[in-house]
This record gives structure tokens, C-alpha cells and sequence, in this order.
């Protein structure tokens, strides 16, 4: 009788005991035993080990995110544009001629489709129009009050909260062998360094993104910087290797992130010894989104290529690898 | 007699002791004790102790430093240019073109006056053309071999040797208390890049400079990204600010500079309360230069009025308060 009990309790925790064998509570405790924790674990815990041939001196531990479908989802459509055409919304009363212009009235009628089918140059010009013209402090100010309230309409959670809890702890436990973690998005600057340091531990200037370009302004001993109406730099494809030269001055060891527009980096990155890229690809319609080649938005196909061929590239299976999601 | 021998033995160390008793060996060594000094102290005690109502949190401990003439000499011309004059010199062989062309002709009949009168202009173009088509690794090899053999002229010193020892010192002292120490310099990023990571403990990433454009080639398997020959951005004046909030993201609370070139980053950094800036006054003919409002290199004018009209605001009298230059 005794034995019985045991195994039906046995039994009823079966499915429990599996997954927590999988999920080690005390190391990345979301992410299952297999590929790509493994990898991840052996690259940190040489690239730290001095004795190792693959030892990284700590001036060397730089680490780069994509943004995007990366730390964060990226579906339907970016987050950022969520905020750029409620921003429309609001600032259609100052902008009667937005009522029959493209792509403005497209956002104004929510025909969300019409003002994707414009391309980057549709919103690049909505970007512009809801991003500058005020300063860095004004502009980010809006962007913490739409935070505060926005909720993505599948999820019903705040955009915030749909960042991801493996990622997070893969930033903290790089941080804590001596890694310094950037940022390296699409995405605009200062939208993120709203946000991001508090959701990711990592401050300010360790964010780089696209960006418009700004203007410092004495204005009568109150000095400020207004955002202008004209791109500074798109942080996307080269440009993303471009801006890690310019910005942080040296090659990463560890460059990660979803899609054909961190495929740059990813090679400039591997393209010296003791590094690693790694690709979070999108498998899990169920608990997140399912996408790789044929989506515009986070579109893999030639980086998954490279990393099937490549043995210091990894694809990270987010369904199979990921006992969490958010 | 024995007491005479004493009064002999001391009179001879007197001026030795007062010296050192100006000079504390144990803080800040090289700096006399003075206004300076005591104001950087003040500022640092107050920033990190957290009853003070002066506290600033770690991540917002911003130090910024202008570099030519405010870390190391600019004179009698910018040293960057005098590496970039010995690249025309060494490149003119390629560039028959030169010997009749201004501004080239000029560096190669050592007519430095005349380069000179032809301003900015006939500078970027002397940079441009010696600072481009070559990979950013290939670049800061030429610059490294260089600075292995030259010699200023008048002290017969290499250039890294010309940099100053109190300042040195108060990014020491400024880095031992939390603050993270950023050059924000017109000189070139990749430039600095080469040396100042290992003569003031400044890691690349913490150098922001004038730049020109970076292009990302895949090489056929071999990444690299080049220099070209257009300007990125030029950090000066109120590019300076603009380099800041692209680059680093926040208000600096302490700007270190030495001209009218950093009055913008200084009025904005201390746009804000628990925040100082500090001039380096060029005031030692002897073991320095001697130069302020009538000099083109370094010309500062407008800033020292602010700063003799300002509390927060200090002029480090070299002369009379750095008890060693170099």
C-alpha cells in the first residue's frame, strides 16, 4: 500500500520532475540542458578560464544584442511603430493634412496593412514625423507615459513584459563573468535607453540603435538637444558593424541575434578566434511566434544558413531550448 | 656646533620641504594643494558619499575630457597633424600630384605656416587623404609604429610622453571613486584609439573623437570595415554635446576642457545641480606653453569668462598649481 502511494505521487509528478531535470534552477534556470546552453556555458566558462587557450582578456568581453526578436518580440510589427501610430493618433488634431495623406491616413483609418506595404521609406517618414522636433528629455518622457499604459493586443501584457527571461538571464550571467552587454538595434536610441537599462541591467551607454540626428541648443543658459528630422545613422545589416566601430572601437566575441540584418555582425564578430555568434530563432507559435525565411519582419534565411554550417554559430530552437518564454 | 650643522642641514632642504609640503604624496601628488585641487576633492567626496546631498549614483558618475591641450601638449600644432604630415611626406611618392598642390606642396616644402593659414579646410583635407582607404587595423598599425620613433621637437620627448601627469592622476582618482572617464576630443577617435587606452586607463570604448565614415565589406569571408574619405561627424563645440547624447546617452556631471571648443560640453554638463567643470589654463611658458584668448590652437576665450564668473566652474592655474607637468 505503502509502495502504491508512492508511485501514483511519483507518477503525478512525472511531467514536473522531467521538466525540472531539464531546467537546472541554479544555471540559466530557463533555458533546457542542451545545444545551446551548452555552448553558451563551455564559450563563458573558457573565455574566463585563464589557463585556456580560448581564455578573452576582460577588455575583450564585449558582447552585442540585437534588440528586436532578440531580447525582446517583434510581432506583428515592431514595438517601436505600436508607438509611433499611436503617436499619429495623438498628433493628427495639429496635422489636419494627415487625414488624406500617405502613409498618415493609413495609421489614422488603423489600415495597418497599407502602411507596411509602404516600406521603410513609409515609416521612416512616420518616424521621423512622431520622433524629433523636441528634446531628447521631452521625447522620452512620452515614450515612458505610452509604456506605462500600452499593452500588446495578443499577449495583453505590457511591451515590457514580453521581453524575454532566457535572454535576461544570458545578459546577467555574462555580466557576471565580465562581459559588458550591448545593445546593437534597429531599433531607435532613445526610444530604448528609456526602458532597456532598468528591463536588462544595462545602462545607457550601452545602447546603440538607429537615431536621428540631434542639436544642441544653448537656448538662453538652459541648454538642450532637440531631436531633428533627419537620420543620423540606421543601425541595421553593415551599419550595425559600422556603428559597433564607431561606437565601442573594437570587434565583439559574442554577437547575437534572429535575423538576416545581424548577419553582418555576426560574421565580423566570428571572424576571429574564441568568439561565437548565436541565433534565437523563432519555432514556438504556441507560446510566442513562429518565422524564420519567408517574414519580412525578422526575416532569417541566409544568417540560419551560415549558422547550419558553422560549428561557433548556434541556432537557439526557442520552443525546444526554452523551458520559458516571458 | 652640532645645532649649526642642524640649521645648515635644514636651510639647504627648505625649498625642497616647502615643495613637498604643497605636494601631498599621498593624494593627488603632483597637484600643489590650492583651489583646484581642494575643488576636485569637494566634488568627489560629496559625489560619492551618500548622506550628502550632493550624492550622484555610480551610473551617473560621467566624467568627460577634452584631450589636446587639456590631457596632453597641442603645441605648437595638434600632434595628430603632425603624424598627418609625415604621411604626406611618405606618401607623396604615390602622389606626384602634391608637389605643385596646396595644401601638399606646403607639408612637403615644410611650410607649416602655410598649411596653417589654409585653416580647417586645407586641414581636412590633409586628414582625409592620410587618414583613408586603409582598414581601421591598418590604420592604427601606422599610427602605432610612428609614435614608437617621433619626437616632439622641442622637448625631445615622444608624444605619449607629453601627456600631463596631474591629469593623469585625477582620472586616477576620479576612476577609484566610481567615476567612468570618457575622452570627448576634435582629434581623431581612431587616433586615440591607438594609445590613450594604455596611457590614461581609458578603455576604446570610452573614446569619443571626430571620425570619418566606416564601410563594412564582407571580403569574400575576411570582414573588414575601412575608412573613408568623408567626414562622420567632428567633435567640437556643440558637437561635442551631440557626440555625448548620441553616444553615451546622458548629462555628463563633470566636463574637463581647455578651450572655447568644450565651453558647449561644459555649459551643458553643468546645466544640472552637483556638477563642475574644469579649464586647464595654459599659464607655464617654461615647462609647458603659455597661451589662452589670442591663440588659434586652443583659443580660450568666451569659456574663461564663463568660468571666472561661475562657482562650479575652475581654472587650473598650471603654473602655480601642478608641482610636476609631465
Amino acid at each position: 500500500m505503502k509502495k502504491n502511494i508512492c508511485t501514483l505521487a511519483i507518477l503525478s509528478t512525472l511531467s514536473f520532475a522531467t521538466f525540472a531535470a531539464d531546467c537546472d534552477p541554479n544555471l540559466l534556470p530557463s533555458w533546457k540542458d542542451g545545444a545551446s546552453k551548452n555552448a553558451l556555458v563551455t564559450f563563458v566558462e573558457r573565455s574566463v578560464d585563464s589557463q585556456s587557450s580560448h581564455y578573452v582578456p576582460t577588455q575583450d568581453r564585449i558582447a552585442v544584442f540585437d534588440n528586436d526578436g532578440t531580447l525582446w518580440s517583434e510581432k506583428p510589427y515592431y514595438f517601436q511603430l505600436v508607438y509611433a501610430f499611436d503617436q499619429v493618433k495623438k498628433m493628427a488634431v495639429d496635422h489636419p493634412e494627415w487625414q488624406t495623406q500617405a502613409p498618415f491616413k493609413f495609421v489614422l483609418d488603423n489600415d495597418i496593412e497599407s502602411v507596411l506595404a509602404g516600406g521603410e521609406e513609409a515609416l521612416l517618414e512616420i518616424v521621423t514625423a512622431t520622433h524629433s522636433g523636441m528634446t531628447v528629455e521631452e521625447y522620452q518622457q512620452s515614450v515612458a507615459s505610452w509604456l506605462e499604459t500600452a499593452k500588446d493586443p495578443r499577449f495583453q501584457k505590457a511591451y515590457t513584459d514580453l521581453t524575454y527571461l532566457p535572454m535576461k538571464e544570458m545578459l546577467n550571467y555574462l555580466q557576471q563573468h565580465g562581459f559588458k552587454t550591448y545593445i546593437v538595434s534597429g531599433g531607435g536610441v532613445d526610444f530604448m535607453r528609456t526602458w532597456a537599462p532598468e528591463i536588462y541591467n544595462i545602462p545607457q551607454e550601452q545602447i546603440i540603435g538607429s537615431a536621428l540626428k540631434y542639436q544642441y541648443n544653448y537656448n538662453g543658459g538652459e541648454p538642450q538637444v532637440v531631436k531633428l528630422g533627419e537620420i543620423l545613422t540606421i543601425d541595421d545589416k553593415a551599419g550595425k558593424v559600422e556603428n559597433i566601430q564607431h561606437i565601442i572601437g573594437k570587434k565583439p566575441v559574442l554577437a547575437v541575434g534572429n535575423s538576416d540584418g545581424d548577419h553582418a555582425m555576426m560574421q565580423w564578430a566570428t571572424s576571429q578566434p574564441n568568439s561565437m555568434a548565436m541565433i534565437v530563432h523563432h519555432t514556438d507559435a504556441e507560446r510566442e511566434w513562429q518565422y524564420d525565411r519567408k517574414s519580412s519582419v525578422g526575416h532569417l534565411d541566409k544568417a540560419m544558413d551560415e549558422a547550419n554550417q558553422r560549428d561557433n554559430w548556434h541556432l537557439i530552437d526557442m520552443k525546444n531550448e526554452w523551458c520559458t518564454v516571458y
